[in-house]
Order: C-alpha cells, then sequence, then structure tokens
C-alpha cells in the first residue's frame, strides 16, 4: 500500500496542516523519511461534520448490513497482509508473533461483534403490550451519533484505529471519527485505507469513517469539543483521559467519555499460596510484569503481601529473576521517559527502596528501561497516594504488610483499578472470601489464581472499573457489552408496527430474544 | 406522626445548623410554625460516612433480602396514611385525588423493583465457561456504593424521598442519602420516618438511609462533591442538574451524575390529523398542557404544525380553551416566580406572540400563573435557542412552519428532550416514518397520537433523553433499567464457586436466566 502521511476524512486524503512528525523506530530511534501532518481544526471540523452527514442514513441500517461493513473490515485488514505486520514492529518494536497474535484479536473482536448484530438479542428489546389504562411501550437500543475514537499506543491493533473502541462504536451503528496514536502514524494509515475501503465495498457513506493523525493534544482537544460528537472513547493515560473528560464535561451540551486510563492492578498472595508454590508465582509474575515489556494496562503493579520470612524470599527470588529477564523495547520516546520520570518520582520518595532497576536506557540503546522492583511498606501505600501511580512499563512494586489485618486495611485504601488478583489455597476459601470480595470492590474483574495480563474478548469479560481505572465504571471497552456504551435506549409509545424497526414489530419477523410483558421469549405477541 | 424539622442521619434526628426555613401552604401562601433545619456541612459529612460503612454490609446482602427492604417501605409508606395526603396537598397544593394516585405510583414502582429483584435476571449474569487457552470468567452487576438523591418538587412522592430514584438506588444495593426538596420538607420527613422505620425492622445499617433538609445549594454541593458518594441521581431544573453535574465531573475522582432536567417535549401535528380530529387533539392537548397546572417534565410545551388555515383555526380553539380553563396552583414561590421570569423572557422575544395568558398571579392569590399560549415562527425556533427553554408551568408555544420541508429542518434543529410525539393519521404512514424517525433522535421516548404526561412504570418505559433532557442519555430514570444506573458489572476469573455470589455459581442455585457460552439459561452449567 502506498502511504501518504495525510489524513483520511471521509474518504478522501487531506493534509492541510503544516505541523508534521515522522515515524520513529524504538529500536534504533531512527525517524522514518515520509511525513505524517497533525489534523488542522478546519480538517477536524469537515470530519465531524461528514460524520454527522453519515449518521444520517446509518441510523437507518439494519443490524445486518452493520454487520457485513464489520465482516468487510476484517477482511480488509487481513488483505493488508505482512505488510501490517512489519510496519507495526517497526513503528513499535512489539515483535511479530504478539502482533501477528493481536492482529488475530483485532480481527476476531470485530467478527464477534458482526455476529452480535446478527444474533439480534443485543438490542435489548423490552415490549409491555397495550393494557387496559395503559399504552403499548416498547423500546430498543438505538446508536447514539459521532463518536471519537482516541487510539492506544501499546495495542496498535486491538485498541487502536481499527480496535475495540472502534468496532463497538461502528457495530452500535455510529459514525467513527479516529484521533491516531502518533506512535505508529503508518500503521494507523494502513488501519485507515482498510476501513474506508470496506465503507467503500459495503455503500456506506464516506463520513463513516474518519482519521486523523496528529502529534499534539490539539485535534483530540478540537474533536471532543465538537457539537457533532455524541461520545468519546479513549484508551491512554490518566492524564489524557483526564483532559478528555474535563473538555466534555464543560461542554455546552456535554457527553459521555468512556476512558481507560491508568491502573496497577493490585496482586494479593497469601502465605499458604507461598508455601504450596513460590516458584511458580514468582515464574508468572515476572512473565506477567514483562510480558510486552510491561505495557499493558493490566501489569501487575502493586503485589501485596504479609510481611514474613517466606515473603521476603519470594521478593527476593522476583528481583533476581526481573533482574535477569532481557529487557524489551518500549514503544517510543514518550513512553520511555514517562516511565522515567514516574520511576524517578517514586523511588526517590524516602519510603521506597528499588530492588533492581530504576535506570533509563541509554542515548545509544533502544528506548527501554531497566526490569525494576521496588519495595515499600503498608503503610506507606495508605498514607501517600503518589505511590499507587501507575509505571507504565515493567515495573512492579511489592508492599509487605503486618499481618492480615494490617493487609486488610491496605486494600481498603486502594484506589480504582482494571483488575485485582488474588493467589490462595484451596485451604483458605473459609478465610479469603472476605478479601476477595473487597478486592472487589476496588476494581472491574477479580482473578483468583492468574495474572492479569490476557484479556478474554469474551461476552462475560469486564475491562473497566473504578476511577481512575476508567471515568465510567458501569462500562466495559473490551467484550460484547462495549457496544452499550455507543447506543442509548428509546422507547415508543402506540406507533403503529409498519413504522418501528422490525425487532420491535408484534410479530417478531428477525425472530430474536425479546423482554415481551416481563418473559423473555423469541416469539412473536 | 411528629414532626421534628429534623435531619434524619442515619437513623439519628440532627438539627445543627441555625438556617431554618417552613413549610409553606401555596394556596394561601402561609407559612408552617415548625423550623427544617437546612443541613449543615458537619451533618452531610456524617451522612455520607455513614452510608460508606452501611455499603460494607449491604454488598453483601443477596437481592431478597434487600427486596424484603422495598416491600417493607411500601408499607410504612402506606401506614402513613392520610397524615401524608393531607400533608403533601397542603405544602404542594396537587390535590387529594392526584396525590393519591401518586401515592399508588410510588409504592408500585417500589414494589415493582422488589419483585424484579426476586426474579434475578436483573443481574445479568453472563458467564463463559472454560474453555482450553481461555479461563472461566463470570461476571453480574454489582452496587456502585453510596448514591446521593436530589428530590423534585414536582412529584412529591413518586420523584421524591421514597421516589424512583430512591428506589432503584435502593434495588441495586446501594446506600442512599437524599436531599430532601425544600417545597415540602414535611412531606419528606414523614418519608424518612417511614423509611427510617423499614431500615430499623428489616434489620439494614442504620447509614442505609439519611435525608436531609436544605432550602439553598450548599447541603447539595457538599453532598456531590462528598468523595464517599459514587453516583448522583437528580430529578429537577436544567441549572440545578447542570450545578451538580458540572460539581461532579470537577471532583479528583469524578463520579456519573443522573440527571433528569428539562424538557420542552415537542408535539407534530399533521394536516391531515387536524382535519379528522382537531377537536379530540385540541382537548387533548390543553389537558396535558394543564394537567397539574404543567408542572410536568414531559408537559408538552412545543406544538409544531404546517401553517395553514386549518392550523390557525387550531391555535385559536387551544387558546379558546386555555383561556376558559381554571387556573391550577403552583407548587411554591420558587415555581412561580421561576415561571414568571421563563415566561416573561420568552414573550419579550420580538419573534413571539402571547395569544392568551403571561401574567403572574396577584399577591393576594395563591402561587398561580395563567394558562398561556404563545406563537412564533419556525424560523425563530432554528435560529433563537432560547425559544426552547422549558416554562415549567401551563404554558405552551405554537410554532407555524413553512410546509413540510421547513417542518423537518425545524424538527431537526431541536434539542434534546425527554419525549416527542405525532398526532398523524394511518393513511399517511408512508410519508410520516421519515419524520417520526427523526423525531426519535431528539428524545427518549416517542408516542404515536397521544401526550406525553403520563409516564407508565413498566419494564419498556424509557424516561431519559439527549441533553438537555438528562446529562446520561443511556439511562432512564422511570422503569425497571432504572436500577442499571446504581450498578456495575464485576467480572470473575477462575474464582471458584465457594467464593462466588449464588447467582455467578455453576449449579445456578438461584434458577435464574444468564447467559452462558452464549446461550440464554436458566440450566446449570
Amino acid at each position: 500500500m502506498q502511504l501518504t502521511g495525510h489524513n483520511y476524512i471521509a474518504g478522501a486524503l487531506s493534509a492541510e496542516g503544516a505541523d508534521t512528525f515522522f515515524s520513529v523506530d524504538p529500536r534504533n530511534k531512527t525517524a522514518g523519511d515520509l511525513p505524517f501532518h497533525s489534523a488542522t481544526r478546519g480538517e477536524v471540523d469537515r470530519a465531524v461534520v461528514a460524520a454527522v452527514a453519515a449518521f444520517d442514513a446509518m441510523r437507518r441500517y439494519p443490524s445486518s448490513k452493520i454487520a457485513d461493513l464489520l465482516d468487510e473490515v476484517a477482511a480488509q485488514i487481513e488483505a493488508l497482509g505482512e505488510e501490517l505486520l512489519h510496519t507495526a514492529d517497526r513503528e513499535t518494536g512489539l515483535g511479530l508473533p504478539r502482533l501477528t497474535g493481536e492482529r488475530g484479536r483485532a480481527t476476531g473482536q470485530i467478527r464477534s461483534f458482526a455476529a452480535l448484530l446478527r444474533d439480534g438479542a443485543y438490542l435489548r428489546v423490552i415490549i409491555n403490550s397495550e393494557q387496559p389504562g395503559q399504552p403499548a411501550i416498547k423500546q430498543m437500543q438505538f446508536p447514539l451519533g459521532p463518536v471519537a475514537i482516541f487510539a492506544a499506543s501499546n495495542f496498535p491493533f486491538a485498541f487502536a484505529v481499527a480496535g475495540g473502541d472502534s468496532a463497538s462504536a461502528l457495530a452500535a451503528g455510529c459514525p467513527i471519527v479516529v484521533k491516531a496514536h502518533p506512535g505508529h502514524p503508518a500503521t494507523s494509515e494502513l488501519f485507515a485505507q482498510a476501513i474506508s475501503a470496506a465503507v467503500e465495498k459495503q455503500g456506506f457513506p464516506a463520513g463513516s469513517f474518519s482519521m486523523l493523525q496528529g502529534r499534539g493534544i490539539d485535534a483530540g482537544g478540537w474533536l471532543a469539543e465538537h457539537d457533532g460528537i455524541e461520545a468519546v472513547g479513549f484508551t491512554g493515560s490518566l492524564r489524557g483521559g483526564r483532559a478528555i473528560h474535563d473538555i466534555a464535561a464543560r461542554r455546552p451540551r456535554p457527553i459521555p467519555v468512556y476512558a481507560e486510563m491508568g491502573s496497577v492492578n493490585p496482586v494479593v498472595i497469601t502465605q499458604a499460596a507461598l508455601a504450596a508454590r513460590a516458584d511458580e508465582i514468582t515464574g508468572g509474575l515476572v512473565g506477567s510484569v514483562t510480558m510486552g515489556t510491561g505495557q499493558f494496562c493490566t501489569n501487575p503493579g502493586l503485589i501485596l503481601l504479609e510481611d514474613s520470612g517466606a515473603s521476603r524470599d519470594f521478593i527476593a527470588s522476583v528481583t533476581e529473576q526481573m533482574a535477569a529477564a532481557p529487557e524489551g523495547v518500549l514503544l517510543n520516546e514518550a513512553v520511555a521517559s514517562g516511565l522515567d520520570t514516574s520511576v524517578s518520582q517514586t523511588a526517590a520518595n524516602p519510603q521506597i527502596s528499588v530492588l533492581t532497576g530504576g535506570a533509563a536506557g541509554a542515548d545509544s540503546e533502544p528506548f527501554c528501561y531497566s526490569n525494576t522492583v521496588m519495595q515499600t511498606s503498608a503503610a506507606a501505600i495508605r498514607t501517600d497516594d503518589r505511590l499507587q501511580v501507575e509505571h507504565f512499563g515493567p515495573v512492579t512494586l511489592f508492599v509487605l504488610c503486618d499481618g492480615r489485618d494490617d493487609l486488610r486495611a491496605t486494600v481498603a485504601a486502594l484506589e480504582g483499578n482494571l483488575t485485582t488478583t488474588v493467589h490462595a489455597e484451596e485451604g483458605e476459601l473459609a478465610d479469603i472470601g472476605e478479601l476477595l470480595h473487597q478486592l472487589r470492590e476496588k476494581a472491574g474483574r477479580v482473578i483468583w489464581n492468574g495474572f492479569p495480563t490476557g484479556v478474554a474478548v469474551v461476552h462475560a469479560m469486564q475491562h473497566g472499573g473504578p476511577y481512575p481505572a476508567t471515568t465510567a465504571p458501569g462500562t466495559t471497552s473490551v467484550g460484547m457489552n462495549a457496544i452499550y456504551r455507543f447506543m442509548r435506549p428509546i422507547a415508543f409509545q402506540n406507533v403503529p408496527d409498519a413504522l418501528l424497526p422490525p425487532a420491535l414489530q408484534d410479530g417478531n419477523p428477525l425472530g430474536i430474544l425479546r423482554l415481551v410483558d416481563d418473559v423473555y421469549t423469541d416469539s412473536g405477541l
């Protein structure tokens, strides 16, 4: 494919801005020679205006037509072939095996949404038939309208231009305007080509999809404050997500912002678990912390243990293996410098001991950071919320607690997270229940005897959690329910069947599961 | 019952504040002699701290225990007997027939939530069983935590201390701290006594419920910004709701605000409908505009017609009937002065003609306002958004459009509303579909050949809509789905059955409907 460095606005290339930036290979820090043009305010406006116009057509489409678009997007992504993998690898350093897997995940979730649409139950049809003194009321979910998507740096396929936010918003029936991540502009352009091709082939209006490049915060701000945007999906840092949240909340007409942001993913390991399988947990934990050079929102960054000889041995063993583990490549300069800053600030805290690592890569090296283990006390975590900050990289922090009560008090002081994990033994079930359900209040997903990295794209997955993990604790950005972020219920009162979508018609021509007079059924009225 | 004028904080009376106010009878503007004490910042804090402590117990309760509390609340409300009706009538002027009906609505919706909890499907259990390479993931809905409720003035039973917001938050399993509306403090205290009695009788922690009095905005602001509050339910004015939204969005840890605010509930009437049943529509419209002295969020305040002789005759007829209709009593001084201000501002707009009314009540009269009809052009509505402001009272505004295209363009320029309505004939179905679905984009409920006042409390009801109707278009404040505003999904990965709530256990001991491996079933795994 021919790369242009331009923005993709409703099917047309556009490069009006003077501000340009380049794709950088994190392994050798060399920049490509194709300039990518940051979108101008005018280009942002055109993309949104086109999305608003596109919505007037898209909102009439049956679920099946949107499903066809999604399947076509998946096929077009696959048609990008090896070039996609090599381009992304050059821009992110994530490696071909990981990227190959992530491509399967990205196309898989797009196709899962297509299947969800064809099934139809996702419309959540609820009907109360006419009764004496009560009109017939029928409701289902409808698309919200144009959605702004902010792509993440760390999943160039699964959380970026054609990632989960884009797939769920398109599946909902919403046009999307994607702000690409500046860390992988060439990869983003390939995805823009794939989606644009699918949009054209399936006869969708060109404004159904636009992709804006931009290295600064300007384009994102213009997008979030544009009156034509009805919702925002964001995956990235706490600082970035909070900024977009605040812009959207201050609008004359506020809109929902679904930002998935920072998380330290606390892990509690009991003494019994250490006694039974310290080696296994050590290996699993080191693997989880260093996987993808630690650049996962589910990276286990805070490990809580009761103080004991076994715990200190375990920490020593993890430290040793972390020190010995190969140093990975970080995504880009922003990630490298951000990690250096955050670890330096934490390490400078007098209550922190650095057990290994804590060193930024040299100028001559790839973007990297040494695998880092730090240790602190439970009292420190409870009293200094700076110690709950996310270190986005191969870094973890051990917290030693003075017994079970101190551990429980520390869990109570945790901020919101995407996940919490407990390692314990079957024999402890009677004692552990209270702790487990205390951990559930702090997260969207609770893991038993596992590690938080690895987020299965299944219906039951919940990838979300209380702030600062997200700005919308009732929602998920992974799994089928992600679609509801971009839909809203509309009820029809006494409206004749001929004017209703098939899903709401008395005879249930689509044969979908509906809640009719408080009973779930796929029969007609 | 003995009224005290105190705040109800976790089962105890409290009156620490020096600021007091009185219950006023809107019919004769005389104040009662019992001083009601506005809550202090310290009292707000104590209520929230007690709610946080209560949540630690409530979050462990099975749905059935919460259902028992709800049924007890309904019974305790009924046990208040005639005193409740007379107290509310004296404070609101709504009249005994309306209040008797509203009491049934309030207890009915509380009991509907109890039934929902006993059925269990509301937990939205989703299970993906363990597969090769994929852990078992099980999710369901859990309560968010302590919720702040802001009671409305116009429904002293159904949207106030024990109204829909309170019922749905309690049903979700959340402790509630209710800011009572200063327009009916004695009624509020009776409800506080009823709920407190139910809380005690069912063995719930005292902090499960608190009720704060307050005539100013201070207590509400302290409540919304308190770190212990996890969500806000609000019913009231656009100004009040936006202020609470903004406070919550600026918190260090933002929380969701579900504010149901202003709405003008546009009604489109076709020429064919006028030709077929102008008299019937006239009567229905006048009844809907004047019902409850127009103090409904679903009051039809904007009527769109194509300009014609028939339309002008219709407007004349509505105007005549509005002028002849008895003048109702307004709830309180704030409503009366607010209505006077908003109608005066609209009437002063050079594009507005006042056809009848537009006069505030005299000092010697009850709080009241003359039944008011105004008229403007479609071009005016499209270009001046001040003309889409809600007039909270017996007021409606006709908009004459130059034909169908002008009507369609005007509908496109409408702001968000709770409802939109179309009156048309069966013979027009082929022409009207596009307009109907254009109207759906502007509202949460679309009504065919009816009037928007009268909101059935059924599962399929959607009482919400795009801003400024609400701050959360994906949610409803009426009907069973109101519960999801106060819940969030939590997923459990590989957690042993013994540690899971019964709803998530493999054998499905509760026998509830669950989505298991993408199939809805009430069988066990």
